[in-house]
């Protein structure tokens, strides 16, 4: 097993290409996660090849039936529709358990996508503000600033004091090194509390997602997710404030 | 020393092969190496092979007469009887010290199982569940859902749902490595408190154990261990409750 | 990508040499950082080179326009005038993610030295004392004893006491590394209470720098940081004491 | 720079070659580092080699005049003389930043110690028990279980159960790679604190390692900073007895 290893599931790379790649990988809020898996979903999107690596964490899955499987990440293929163009898809399980390893892995996914035809990489992500949001802005980032006119009108705002710190992952990583390599790039990143998996920000990112890339989606599943979220949220805010009431009363 | 260092204590390979190995390293609870350290001396095991690697910690062990040796897993051979089939085992001090140690481990550990013909890799080990458990429940993942019935049989569970987060270390990876080399596997968790080294755990694991396999191995060490246990589990319990008491009269 | 990237942005490489180079990379209270980052300004440097690294931390920084960048550290060069000598500057955003890291980017940045005929190199950085600290005392470590008339007489202090544990990352091994590439090196560290940025240490350091350098480098906006931090710590300390004279009419 | 590399100091290593290398690496209570700098300095050791590497943390010494050094372990040789034989002594600064950087340092310093001649390795170093000892008893740990009367004869102790968890680092693992390259080894542990440097447990050790070896080596410093110890911390339980009797008075 090499430190990274691609395995391919298509035989004609060249039907399975497009110019675009939609990555959302783990991290805050799993924001990018849940839009690129829902999307997996909904496009029907086949496998095209699968990435697993000495780099993620030695941390097997179970699937059904409780098969053993490896953490890995996967490229998918949806095709096009009258409505929707088709697109790549970098979704999956885990980052690099070591800093270094964020910048073996990006570069593996880079030369995958240049195998596969793309022209520009979507990264999807949420940043954390510590604090519930109920209508997310979406922050975009940018491989070139001949982009900005694009993303702002696709709803996205731009600045460049947020996040604090930077972006960390492969969420910044793939539009550096896909610029290296000659490839445009956006981050679109979902306003997030950052205490939980956050389907209403990742609704948001979607929207934005879909201006700038024509895809229509249904959304039916993440809706009902961020209403179930919502729900959730609201019952939890009545307890603590019902908890807080039972205090004083005892004080009292 | 390279890496990885795998060092043949037998000359004649072929008389030491066996279709199946039964692996317990070091992890939660102990309950999967203290089911093969019991094998390796009731069975009158011989030892195969010796690995030892510069991603063992750097810790030396003192054996009899305090002569130092360095942390090793071994590879030992349990010739047949009429009774029960002849099995490999793999035992040993600990695991890798890195992230990307337990998959180079890992792939040594298959390396060696190639050359002594296995078809079948048994992993043993915990999960924990923060809580004593006096009939520990034994969950098994597979390498593949053509072994879901046998391993029902022989009285292990499926759940895909447990242990959350998968299972992490040798006694999954070796599942997913060994499939990529043909070879079936089964992984057999038994549940554990975490706080404890658990031969209560070991024995119900055994117990599956020997249906899946035909062994049949003297247990008395083993439940000796484990009825030492559960009299000190009992002895600790009868403390705490009475200390409680002593706090309430304390009160009083 | 390579461990380490070096990218060159001038054609001709002697047209930027110089025998000294000053290197100001983040550390405590950003002293050095403060210093280079500033004559980088005033004396209109050019870029040179620029050096990634996977070895640096997988965090993206966010540019103009929200364009994203990779963390770097960066060459210029400051052409000489009638009151100022021509000097290479080192400065960057980071220093390795890992100890062995040190080593290598410290090598890389020594093989870019020797290009561009260094022949000298001081490092700057801040040493923590644990408390506010208005007149920084600068102390200075060598590559050589045949230096310490000339520091000494530029108003640094000689320590071989402070600070205690040596040097740790860049400032220290710069030095060193330098040291068996030919070069002579001064690392000056100013006193600094490693809680703030400090640019009243950073100004300190610069009045030895210039001394030891024949650089001359209008300083307003370096002031202006120095004077605002002064003012800023004093109102903090007012505050400070106000609240305990608070605390204690509440006891009162 | 590579990972571990060697400076030679003498032309003629045969002329500084000897059976017999003591190691004294910094560890638990400074026991061993301070018996083999002693040494080094007392016997007018001269220095033949030099290890410096990318596995020591990057943390650069200040010695005389504030002149910087690269952390660094060294070998020396003492002549013998007519009451005391020839040794080697590896003395030094670190043991390295990470696990398997142990293991990669361990295999340098044997391969030196084949190069000068060395039949026997004698490593140094202190078990921490947590409590003062005032007559620190001696751990031995042997490459080979023949060499157990030797040490009994010389005051040594034999316990395999104690240190708990085996010998982390040098000391122990000098012993195992010595054994794979045909050198016997003895390792000598004194009882320590754990909390203090420790110059009476260092005492003892050389107690036992000079029957070993036949050296005699005056010791006039090293009691010195015994005796300074004992008296340190003896008015130090003075001073804690005290306050705890002023701490009874002020409750009174």
């Amino acid at each position: 097993m090499e430190q990274v290893n691609v395995r391919w599931y298509v035989e004609d790379v060249a039907a399975h290409s497009a110019p675009v790649v939609i990555a959302g990988l783990p991290g805050v809020g799993h924001v990018g996660k849940l839009v690129v898996d829902h999307l997996v979903h909904v496009l029907s999107a086949v496998k095209v090849a699968e990435i697993t690596s000495t780099l993620f964490p030695p941390q097997m899955y179970l699937s059904e039936d409780a098969v053993l499987r490896m953490p890995r990440n996967e490229v998918f293929f949806a095709p096009g529709s009258a409505s929707s163009p088709g697109v790549l898809l970098l979704a999956g399980d885990c980052q690099s358990t070591t800093p270094e390893g964020h910048y073996i892995l990006g570069n593996a996914y880079i030369r995958v996508f240049e195998l596969l035809g793309v022209k520009r990489i979507y990264t999807l992500g949420g940043y954390g503000v510590g604090r519930m949001v109920e209508t997310p802005q979406i922050l975009a980032a940018l491989s070139s600033a001949s982009l900005k006119d694009e993303v702002l009108s696709a709803g996205a705002v731009l600045n460049k004091e947020e996040p604090v710190g930077g972006i960390i992952g492969a969420a910044g990583l793939l539009i550096t090194l896909g610029r290296l390599a000659g490839m445009e790039g956006v981050a679109l990143l979902g306003e997030t509390s950052g205490y939980l998996v956050d389907p209403v920000s990742s609704t948001a990112v979607l929207d934005v997602l879909e201006k700038l890339t024509g895809i229509t989606a249904d959304r039916t599943e993440l809706a009902e997710l961020a209403s179930q979220m919502m729900t959730e949220v609201s019952a939890l805010a009545s307890t603590i404030q019902r908890n807080n009431a039972d205090d004083l009363s005892y004080i009292g």
